[in-house]
């Protein structure tokens, strides 16, 4: 089960609730999430004591982001053998909460492995328990590492190509720690320039239509006391114009073995934008992004959402007492595609945990995911 | 004073309010406004029997929009002088009621001067009272005019660039009968193009923050029958990529003497993003739009609106009950500009009642404005 404890979010500063942790309180050992839904207007943490109530907490959206998801699914199949579930059926719902989240699979089944072959090898429960928790920690230390490396090498390379400093950064959608076992992908590059003392302001656009910029990103930023602005997606342009933005950072959902890059609804315009004003445009994702059997661009799938996420607005508070409030005509037809695709000649760069592909190509491209495979192998 | 009459919107076919009359019943004359607070989720009118009324209206935005302003001034003054109110009084409070809206001003002191002549030429309060009465119809009547002329250049222009027809056409913001004693400016090319038949789609923009587009012109749009679909203003970007969009047509604010265009924020992003992909920009507005004591787009001052647009999501039904809904962590800061300018190299071309500018120069502007006053004052 799910228990709820509320922090108010009226406090001016940004209280401390990690996004996901393992606890072991005298009743017995818990995972710890803060709830996403609630946010930015309050901080609630939901302590999970059984895999049940986790795989509550991922079919609500509560914990989301594809590399979170991943360490969550693992720290699940751990709770379950620590707690005397029945690890394989607790896996299995686990995996199943959200059947199209590739990495919460990919995470269930490597907790799941290390208690299998615990179990076989010692007999014990206690020790396949143990080999379980061992295995969702090293989800966790695996993606912050990544994180960590990928913000290095992102803030290296915005100040080898900004070299007077004081970056003014554009983020797109949500990228930062509510992602990620660590501090995410392009967030994680701004909020290192800001521990350097390197980050002017990071500009945040809200991201229509489900407003995770607004709702999360700028969370992330006030969290960590980060210069930020919230502005309208379009209003980027006035910004790009009057020579207000140095780089644009973004995150990516897949990356195509030529380079092309899908990521969240209105990055692409950004691309657009950003090669218009002559302004880099950046994308930071882990190897594990670029996915070789997608050729090209023409060849990403791209989703479409239901249009009443354009054609009604919604609000933690709104969305508590069930649905949106209508802002369009009854019967209005809504275009609402999930992300979009820059292709590799917009994309200054692509920094990942490995090392920074620019230009972008598909032979650097390839021979980054060898050299990615090559050290996993090792 | 303002009466409600409420018609539901439930039903799926708009019903046919018109959106300014001037209506004389039994019990005397009034000015009947489609109440555009409410829209697009009711139809509701609101019945002005006196000038105070009237103010009421349009400082509560119940009626918008520049050019429907100075109509709505004027009969208001017409309306002052027929039901034997003062109408110095009346004219004063009415061209306050916005003090920024010059067509308002503009509006209320022609009805003003003419009742003031025929007052002093007959001395007759019946005869001048006819005479503001026909000065508030003969500016509804100019500016119907100038739409319908500004829509025929426009289509012209369509079918000139687009000799394949089937015309998909994206807008920004709201620019039809709304805010026009026509049918307006960009969405009174639209309407032509669809009632020749040669309208396959109109991509609606959504318009944050206010969402003019998924309010106002979507609700246009259902009223005319007209195929259209809506969209977050990001989500233009993959359209454009698709090939989907053949025209952007916008509205415009303020245009300078070198033709740089002041319109909604969001209008320069389609601007870069049509020429990125070779799509025509095309601008409409009345000629007096045209500001030549602006030399150049650095001149136009770009206002900032309060940043809780942003911050807070609003609703007809939400700020009924006064205040938006917060989205964005208390504190945030947004940078809201309310438009944006686009220089005139990204004009394709400038539509107005006059004519058609294309390419947009200085000197074809002036000499635009040139024949303009000359026709006003033969």
């Amino acid at each position: 089960m799910a228990d709820q404890d509320a922090r108010s979010g009226e406090d001016k500063r940004p209280t401390e609730i990690p996004v996901l942790r393992w606890e072991e309180p005298p009743e017995g050992p818990v995972l710890v999430l803060l709830d996403q839904t609630r946010l930015p207007t309050e901080e609630v943490e939901l302590v999970c004591t059984d895999p049940a109530g986790l795989v509550e907490a991922i079919r609500s959206l509560a914990v989301r982001g594809a590399p979170l998801l991943g360490v969550a699914g693992a720290y699940g199949v751990a709770l379950a053998a620590v707690r005397g579930f029945e690890v394989e059926e607790a896996a299995a719902a686990l995996a199943g909460a959200r059947p199209t989240a590739v990495n919460l699979a990919v995470g269930v089944r490597r907790a799941q492995a290390a208690h299998q072959e615990a179990l076989a090898r010692t007999g014990d429960a206690g020790q396949a328990a143990s080999a379980a928790l061992a295995a969702a920690r090293a989800v966790h230390e695996e993606d912050a590492r990544a994180s960590a490396r990928m913000a290095a090498h992102g803030l290296a390379l915005l100040d080898e190509l900004l070299p007077a400093g004081g970056h003014r950064v554009l983020t797109h959608c949500n990228s930062g720690s509510l992602v990620s076992g660590g501090e995410g992908t392009a967030f994680a590059v701004a909020l290192a320039a800001h521990r350097e003392g390197r980050l002017r302001r990071l500009w945040v656009d809200e991201t229509r239509p489900l407003l995770q910029g607004a709702r999360l990103t700028a969370y992330e930023a006030a969290r960590n006391d980060m210069a930020y602005t919230l502005l309208t997606d379009s209003a980027a342009g006035s910004l790009f114009a009057a020579g207000e933005v140095d780089a644009v950072l973004v995150g990516a959902d897949r990356i195509a073995a030529d380079g092309s890059v899908a990521n969240k609804v209105g990055s692409y315009p950004l691309a657009v934008l950003a090669r218009y004003h002559h302004v880099p445009f950046i994308v930071v994702a882990p190897v594990t992004t670029v996915d070789p059997h997608t050729p090209d661009g023409a060849s990403i799938e791209v989703e479409q959402r239901p249009g009443y996420e354009v054609t009604e607005v919604t609000a933690p508070q709104v969305a508590g007492a069930g649905g949106g409030i209508p802002v369009a005509p009854l019967g209005t037809q809504a275009y609402n595609p999930a992300f979009d695709v820059t292709p590799p000649e917009l994309v200054t760069a692509i920094v990942t945990e490995e090392g920074v592909v620019s230009p972008v190509t598909s032979e650097a491209l390839a021979e980054l995911c060898a050299r990615s495979r090559q050290v996993t192998i090792s």
